[in-house]
């Protein structure tokens, strides 16, 4: 039976969309200004809107045929028959999400704007509550999700009648003859956490394709723009502007918005997964464990709203005020959650060792996103040392950059490893007793899980950045006073440092989840193992045990050789590096013929319409968004699908020890030269606005032509590349895990 | 006792060095050319001599303290007591072989230049034989140290009498007593097998000094005397032009030969441990299974000298001809060598598995050549895709090179996993028997066994390349006539095929073998373990055996947990694919700061000495190559450093598992990071080359400019920080397995 505490669960889910829908009306109510505002932003609205329509086309069609072959292999009984339907959801409500923050950030940004021209905090308080909605938006209904299919399968589908007498529709078994309480839950939890592959399909495609529009259009619009035709950024005659002003929408709002809700509902189903399996001694415990991630989560919703509401400034607020208003709303929400998770274990609730890995999560977290701070803003001497090589040329710039992105793995990478050790030492030991290493890694779920629990506020700081960043194109092409454009420069210079720590803080905490789900993809094999009689008399024969349930994770081990010695699992790990090279490799192609594409029709359109350079005519906006769009769309599929398919045939070709080598060998290097990249093209960037500010040179000076070549080839880097590789190295995990049964029933190893 | 066969290995060894004295004698009696000619060869051998003396008293030092701490720790117990001694003759020979090398091709390039004038066949003939000296002389010495170790401690330590009453000396325990044959054999082998240190740590030092000082003096007389001044490569005008000359035999002969030196010893200790350790019933089978590779090797030495005098052309050679002459000489050896090696199977000294094993390393060596000549030569889509891009300027040049560096590492991704697992299948099979894990790794110890029989010629067409590089250096700026110009430029071009390929070749090994020596590492922590008491009677207890003969690999993978689910081992991982980075970070900064330095001193001695330009007045070339020389000392003691402490650290503080999980991390990531920039480095380089020979525009067009930042920024990709990821992956196995004993007796996990 379920507690009464779970109700906090829907309840916290309902009451960040209740202050999502609030927080949206009270943007909606603010002014967008003049009129031709308005009409600037109605044109980023269509723009966004007709990329969303064709994204969602081209999504629906791949999701229709992952539908059919999910369905297909629930029929062939190696599939778990409420997947094809939950893949639905996930994929359904992430892309809601997208849908909702994407509205909100296109109806914000004229607001904003007009909102800065009244006054700074003005400005701010509109972007930031716009932010919030997407936030919210993520946590609610990726919460929300979570909690239905929990009732539903707990309530309607395992009753104590079907699990007494089995349940069976159209050929396929839904709840076996006599499965216990504690199977109940191992059932229930295993299904959920294949819910995520529809999350995490939807993210794929959201970064890969918006992180291919963005850059295409932000690269066309430079590279004719600015370079050849000499007009500065965001101006109207430009005709990919409109087009780089949605992309800013599609990659950072879209993209990172569906990036998140996987992690969240990725890390919350595994570590209630692996919370199922902790040797208990009651139903009762057991059923604490499984809801305890959810309810971390639920009280890192309420205390994020709580959050929300801190972040306020006075009206002559200078940069570093601003800075602080933030830093006021994420610190105090990071520390009311400490508190609240502190009173989960005063109560007995959880251990205080799952308090100390929830800690762990946390400052993780917190260190990442000052370390991708410290090796990307100017004020530093990383990057002050890019700009200084930039002195002699691109060739030094490019060097110095790439070695600044590869030097600055090193404090991400360690705390990740501390994070690790620590969040599984604190919850499970280093003893070699039986139940240990199912505490440990029930520990390093919620590592994940605490590292996620400010999302709500995460997440808003994040959408901020996109909205003041088209705010202030808002503000130039409707060419508002130079005081305006100041005060929303300012908010787009804050909106450059909370992106730079959003990324280390969407690596990290893809880290942790794709972690988190390999520790559970073990009680996957487990439950499609119980399933294949042949395979199950094998292993129980080859552990001299009687029943699975007997099986520890030792067994799991020796029996498919989980050890880095078997010659399988290490060529999964050097396929799995390789995976995280190759994908880099292909997506950064895609940039480029992408971009291409906009360079020639931006140079047509100059060329053709007569009167576009002196004001007299409008470019046609919609077309260059039109090429963006598809080519994002046509670029996107190879990489993706290479995704989906390459950890399905190391399945087959290799077995388990292949998948767990490729998973981990992905994590390991995928995370790793992810940093890199996002590092180096932060890095470049600003390099190049602090040449642009005046130093070496300033603007125009061969040193700030240098930088800008290392911007450029930090675009692609930190845009695309980079934030795909989120994507990637959960989503190899997520298809492991949903398609561990056909592994154990095919594999050739 | 030992098999007659035995004999073979030092012959074998013998003639090599013989042969490497002809060819040396052969070419010192053909003419050095006219007294210019000799003069510009006299600077570059000063240079390099000058280059080599500072080298080796810093790495005296350096080798100093190492002897000081291992025999430190050998009197504390927890270190061989012959590893002190042995490290130093690994390291001599391999410093030995890179100042045989360096002194061969410094005196060989005005004699192959003097041998152009007279036809391109007795150029190539000079030139290819004065590299095989290198190659002879690495694969004789290499072969000479460990036949005479295995000697020494066979006949003269591990005698039946010690073995009887145990041998002591100066408090350290030499052989216990009650040795058995089989254990002589397992103590001989895990012994010997941490000989490599000696010659790891020399490969380290040559590998990234060498690799700093070519890329500095090559930068820096780029950057000047063809860009700033406009005078033409190899311009005797330009003060870094010696420096530039030596660096090409700094890093490509001394560099890569101890990389390969190391290679070579390391692949055949590992296997000769790993296969004292079979389950086979004989003493002489066991005897047998150790001294197998050492005979393979020795028939791989015989045949590269039969290869060496295959390689001949008419006088008449086009390009074609002169690549078929090298292609001939390799793949001759590689076809003899196979049925050399078929003759050991068919004659029953090792079984057909092992011969396929064999096999499949070899293939797995000429394929990773094939590929990286793919990916890096102008005549294939890739590089020319690079050089179309450079139109639209240096940004799209860098993203589009780095993208073909990324793509391309999928060949030899997937060509290292079928290798290891074909060879790990054929000498093993994938039953579930004892026997069939140690069987499996001893393939693949004899896979990279396998892919370096053919290092005798393979070094040698490697070697030759920097000579003939330098004879176009020579013939360039003594002024000799275009047609042997035009001569030397072929063997040049030829060079550059050959290297690219070496460096897959390199690569390739380097995989091999640390996978080897990290399946030996077991072996290793097994003897330190049997001699630590209290750690032994837990490991025992915990496997519940009664002695360590009995325990099988199962036992070690459970006791250590060496899965992927323990958080240590995964730790490990993170951290080793994060010291690929940060090394290569720190090469790359490193080349910087040299070139740096370079830069100043070129445009110092243009500005201060007057009537360089007009050719009055000689630059002072001596100061170039002294300040290239200090630059590459000072820098690469950091880096080196690093990949020395990191493995001990990681051992002390995550143990065992920590250890496996950085040398697997490591491996993965570095190799396939280490491909990729040696690709893209080798693309970019050739796509200028290609628009260079007219395409795009030609020399000296805004295409052109672009190529050349390509070409700037992959000179450390791939002449530095790549090659040094060989070592980094190595040198990490290396000294893990030297410090076993240390990570038995005092890590905390």
């Amino acid at each position: 039976m379920i507690s009464s505490i779970f109700w906090l669960v829907p309840a916290a889910s309902l009451v960040a969309l209740i202050f999502a829908w609030y927080f949206y009306k009270t943007m909606m109510k603010s002014s967008e200004g003049t009129p031709r505002m308005q009409e600037i932003a109605q044109y980023v609205r269509e723009g966004a809107m007709a990329y969303l329509r064709r994204q969602y086309t081209v999504v629906g069609k791949v999701f229709l045929i992952l539908v059919i072959i999910l369905a297909v292999l629930a029929y062939m009984g190696v599939q778990n028959p409420f997947v094809p339907i939950a893949f639905l959801t996930g994929g359904f409500f992430s892309g809601l999400c997208g849908y909702l923050g994407m509205k909100t950030a296109t109806n914000a940004s004229a607001r904003t704007a007009q909102g800065a021209s009244i006054s700074l905090n003005k400005g701010l308080q509109v972007a930031f509550r716009s932010g919030a909605v997407m936030g919210l938006v993520v946590v609610g209904f990726g919460l929300l999700d979570i909690a239905a299919w929990f009732l539903f399968l707990t309530k309607v589908i395992f009753t104590p009648e079907h699990m007494a007498s089995g349940m069976h529709f159209m050929g396929l078994t839904f709840v076996h003859e006599g499965t216990t309480d504690h199977q109940k839950l191992i059932e229930i939890t295993t299904t959920m956490l294949t819910f995520g592959m529809g999350a995490s399909t939807q993210a794929l495609f959201a970064r890969v394709g918006g992180g291919i529009y963005t850059k295409a259009a932000d690269v066309g619009a430079d590279l004719v723009g600015k370079v050849e035709a000499g007009i500065p950024e965001d101006d109207p005659r430009n005709p990919a502007t409109i087009a780089d002003n949605v992309g800013d929408n599609v990659g950072d709002v879209a993209g990172m918005g569906a990036d998140l809700y996987e992690s969240y509902c990725g890390s919350i189903l595994a570590t209630a997964a692996l919370g199922a399996t902790l040797p208990l001694i009651s139903d009762q415990a057991q059923m604490q464990a499984v809801l305890a991630p959810m309810i971390v989560a639920a009280i890192g919703i309420l205390l994020s709203i709580l959050g929300i509401f801190m972040v306020r400034t006075k009206e002559s607020a200078t940069q570093k005020n601003l800075l602080n208003a933030l830093l006021l709303g994420t610190g105090g929400s990071s520390v009311f959650i400490l508190a609240g998770v502190g009173a989960l274990a005063w109560l007995e609730w959880i251990s205080w060792g799952v308090f100390g890995s929830v800690v762990a999560g946390l400052v993780a977290g917190v260190i990442i996103g000052q370390a991708t701070e410290y090796f990307t803003s100017d004020e530093y001497g990383p990057t002050k040392g890019i700009a200084k090589q930039a002195q002699q040329g691109p060739a030094t710039t490019i060097i110095d950059g790439i070695a600044v992105g590869m030097y600055s793995t090193w404090i991400p990478v360690i705390t990740i490893v501390l994070g690790i050790i620590a969040a599984y030492g604190f919850a499970g030991g280093f003893s070699t007793e039986a139940g240990a290493f199912s505490r440990g890694v029930y520990g390093i779920g919620f590592a994940a899980v605490g590292m996620l629990a400010t999302l709500g506020i995460t997440l808003a700081t994040d959408a901020f950045g996109p909205i003041a960043d088209n705010a202030g194109g808002n503000a130039e092409m409707a060419h508002l006073p130079k005081e305006v454009r100041e005060r929303t420069d300012a908010l787009d210079m804050l909106g450059n440092t909370t992106a730079a720590t959003g990324k280390g803080f969407a690596i990290g905490s893809a880290a942790l989840t794709a972690l988190a789900l390999l520790s559970a993809y073990i009680e996957e094999i487990k439950i499609w193992l119980s399933k294949t009689p042949e395979k199950l008399s094998a292993f129980l024969e080859a552990s001299d045990i009687t029943s699975i349930q007997e099986a520890s994770i030792r067994d799991f081990v020796s029996y498919y050789d989980l050890s880095v010695m078997n010659p399988l699992l290490l060529g999964g790990m050097f396929l799995g590096a390789m995976m995280a090279f190759l994908f880099c490799a292909m997506t950064m192609k895609a940039v480029g013929r992408a971009a291409g594409a906009m360079v020639d029709e931006v140079r047509r359109q100059f060329r053709d319409i007569a009167g576009i350079m002196e004001g007299t005519a409008t470019p046609d906006y919609a077309r260059c968004v039109d090429i963006s769009t598809r080519g994002a769309q046509r670029e996107m599929l190879l990489p993706s699908l290479l995704a989906i398919i390459v950890p399905v045939a190391v399945g087959i070709l290799l077995g388990v020890a292949g998948v767990i080598g490729l998973l981990a060998g992905g994590l390991t290097a995928g995370f790793t030269l992810a940093v890199m990249l996002n590092n180096s093209g932060g890095a470049w960037d600003n390099a190049k606005k602090y040449v642009e500010k005046g130093n070496y040179g300033g603007k125009g000076s061969p040193t700030h032509k240098a930088a800008v070549v290392g911007d450029t080839v930090g675009d692609p880097f930190k845009d695309t590349s980079g934030p795909s590789l989120n994507i990637l190295i959960k989503l190899m995990t997520m298809v492991s895990v949903v398609m561990a049964g056909l592994t154990i029933a095919y594999s050739i190893f």
